[in-house]
């Protein structure tokens, strides 16, 4: 039972995948590039997705539930969409199965070929707006602010856990609204509901920008974008929230009757998050002693582990832990007492660190006879006896403490590894390091392509907050009106 | 805008699509055999899935997700599951769409094809029980109980919205237990929950019982259900819970080491309820006006429509409702405040009504004038005048009466609609007329097979609660320990 975590400096992605495995997030499974997600990490999902829907309902949007399969025509009726989705992603053909004659199996039953082919959905913008078609008349069916918790398919080649896996979770956005003004400033709504997310739920600091040309949504006008650097220097984009104009409701002839009686077409908006905020999750935090969660994304943010001898020891032990857990519990707090007898306590202290529990109390004989109790939080690895009495002040105000010191660290990361690049080779020396640079780009695709073969950089953003401070692009020396994100990407 | 239901007396089976459509539960989409569910028939599913959760995790249950697709191979694995499940089945054959060389549009990509047919999940044992093999080494991991809240593709020919779609939503449960009487005691604590979920939830009386092994789950040695009768004299199955013996273990090589020290099987069971739930909730309360809500699933449980003219009126009425909704939210009633400009309150009142909601409130100028307000209760229709004081009191308990009176109600409804036949013509007679029959039955699947034949009835369960009375089968006359339960069914 010696799990054992490979360092960050001597494997980075074996460590990811050890931290994965043994804290019990994930796993691959049996079909190719299809990942089970274990119920420790479906917990942490859940955390998030409860999260976000409630900030969604918040903001006046309400769930809705679209097919899994698209029909195969649909794709075709945006053209920029079809080129970005409609390639590597699983094809129904076929509707039933029979026994094969000769007795070897189950084979696919070829009179039960599908006319049209079926897509399963990698992204949902076309099937809802052919319903939209439906659902929208007048200007008093505007907005519909529609969210869709859905699993997708993408088929990708080379897959890694929650990064990018052929089948993933996710939520979906799909709005409509009667002015392009309305539906620009639901975008950037958000984008910025999706930045606080991550900073103060995910403990995650990030940059908000809108992604360049190349980079955009396929069939999207405006693609706003919140990145992460993960702390091998790579930026990770953790969530998009897309403008797109009229060109879905033109491709599905989604009009409207305005208060004046015109017919218009529709403005629309789209937006998601996946299950791949988990892996920037355990990029963001974790060490080589396994997961560090922030207590707001913990299934459990505080366990207990009792050091006794016997039953009788235990027995005394647990009266003081139930009436601990209650005052716990009291304050909102969520505990985990672990009594298991089949496991020792240095075992589970091993196993709850490797899960990033936040805090661990831990009482024995001489505790209780002193009145006190041991405190160790898991971000910093430090360890505390603290008397029992209070002892639920203590944790909860720690258990802030811990989701502001993880933000902190992060932001720390941040800057140490943010640069700003004034030439060209100074730009592919600080990529090479790895982090965030900042450089002026004179705004065409092809110098940006250009960085990109040289370099393997991506333009992560055209950032938000970054001042209009005109220069020299790093690459070709044109003219150049504000500096842009650089990052090597995952 | 005026949106009318066809009586059940007339067509019971338009009555039915009429309410999901009014009522804007669902609709049929672009895709043959799947559903779009739409926001208010969503809110009313999460909140059944919200209570379910509860209640799972309760008793100790946790949520994971497995991959939506399932080697074919894995089918063939459990001899009878295959019978059963890999059939009717949407069926993945290649990962890739091309842009036609001739112009016309997307096409499958020949050369991606994949070397074995994915099978859209029916149900998930085969894939989960390939995991729990890893999962699964000593007595210490079990039990093992497993939640998944899921999309599943079943190929029916002949679709109907909520009851039988090709794609649908549920939960699947997925226990390992390490002796037969545990995993048989989990089989019946989920079936009593689903019976509570049903009764206190739904208002939905239910039948718990075994099925006959005609009827049993592929793969199952033992199968419960909860049967529901519906108005038209139907039964519907509402949810089933599987002991599953240890053929899955086998089928899939799950062996633990026992305390002992030796090998053994591992005993599994299985359970699921789905979005059907939706349209028996249609099917046991709505009338010829509309869809009728119990209270603990209404989207908003209460609506307040103002009656005004003019914004004055309208900002006058406004100020004492938000004094109300704020008493009734403080009891955490659900409340929406309809205000809207756009529709008069003879349009609001029908709407509502059509959409079930528990409790509508209505106040006008001389209300105002009068300290009243007028309350009326959408299942008995009965409208009353009540003081505006303590009106939150008043509502409070008027919707733990709906609650009550919808369930009492249904029940008095199975009541009228159950006999018992001591002959076979009395038998086809009753059946005819619709309703639960209960009947001996010699235990053979012959005399069920032609009972079917002859009357479309099948044994809906072996009722838990009847008791063991001797008879003679109503068909055949042979010995019969007890009676059970006929129906044609959904």
């Amino acid at each position: 039972m010696s799990k054992k975590i490979t360092a960050r400096s001597e494997d980075y992605s074996t460590w990811y995948n050890d931290i994965i495995q043994n804290a019990d997030l994930a796993e691959n499974s049996g079909v190719r590039g299809c990942m089970v997600i274990k119920p420790y990490g479906y917990a942490i999902w859940e955390k998030m997705q409860a999260e976000l829907d409630k900030k969604f309902k918040q903001t006046g949007h309400v769930n809705a539930y679209f097919p899994l399969f698209i029909p195969k025509s649909y794709f075709s009726k945006e053209a920029s969409h079809v080129d970005g989705f409609a390639k590597e992603c699983a094809v129904v053909t076929h509707y039933r199965l029979k026994n094969a004659e000769d007795g070897s199996g189950i084979i696919v039953d070829e009179d039960a070929k599908l006319e049209e082919e079926l897509i399963v959905r990698p992204t949902s913008e076309t099937i809802i707006w052919d319903t939209y078609r439906k659902w929208i008349q007048s200007y008093r069916d505007l907005p519909l602010l529609i969210n869709q918790w859905a699993n997708v398919v993408r088929w990708e080649m080379r897959t890694r856990l929650f990064l990018r896996t052929a089948e993933f979770l996710w939520q979906e956005g799909h709005t409509a609204h009667a002015t392009k003004d309305e539906a620009l400033e639901e975008t950037e709504k958000i984008i910025n509901l999706y930045s606080n997310f991550a900073e103060d739920f995910m403990a995650m600091p990030v940059i908000i920008g809108a992604k360049s040309e190349n980079e955009r949504f396929a069939g999207a006008l405006e693609t706003y974008t919140i990145e992460a650097l993960m702390q091998d220097g790579k930026a990770l984009q953790a969530g998009t929230s897309h403008f797109l104009g009229q060109n879905f409701a033109k491709a599905f002839d989604v009009k409207f009757a305005t208060k004046q009686g015109t017919q218009e077409y529709v403005w629309a908006t789209s937006w998601g998050v996946s299950t791949r905020l988990m892996g920037a999750l355990v990029m963001t935090h974790s060490d080589d002693k396994g997961l560090v969660l922030p207590p707001k994304l913990a299934p459990f943010q505080v366990v207990i582990v009792p050091i006794y001898k016997g039953e009788e020891q235990l027995e005394r032990i647990t009266q003081s832990v139930i009436s601990i857990k209650e005052a716990l519990e009291s304050k909102g707090i969520s505990v985990k007492f672990d009594n298991r007898d089949t496991h020792k306590p240095g075992w589970k202290f091993a196993e709850y660190e490797l899960k990033g529990v936040p805090i661990r109390l831990a009482i024995g004989m001489r505790d209780l006879d002193n009145g006190t109790i041991e405190i160790a939080r898991r971000d910093t690895l430090e360890k505390e006896t603290f008397p029992i009495a209070n002892v639920e002040d203590k944790v909860d105000s720690l258990l802030t403490e811990i989701q502001k010191n993880l933000f902190n660290r992060a932001v720390d990361f941040r800057k140490a590894n943010t640069h700003i690049a004034n030439s060209y080779e100074e730009f592919k020396t600080l990529i090479n390091k790895g982090g965030f640079v900042y450089a002026h780009w004179d705004g065409t695709s092809k110098t940006e392509d250009t960085i990109k073969k040289d370099t393997k950089a991506t333009i992560r953003c055209i950032p938000r907050d970054t001042k209009n401070t005109e220069g020299n692009c790093v690459y070709s020396g044109d003219k150049s009106e504000r500096m842009v994100l650089f990052a090597k990407a995952y």
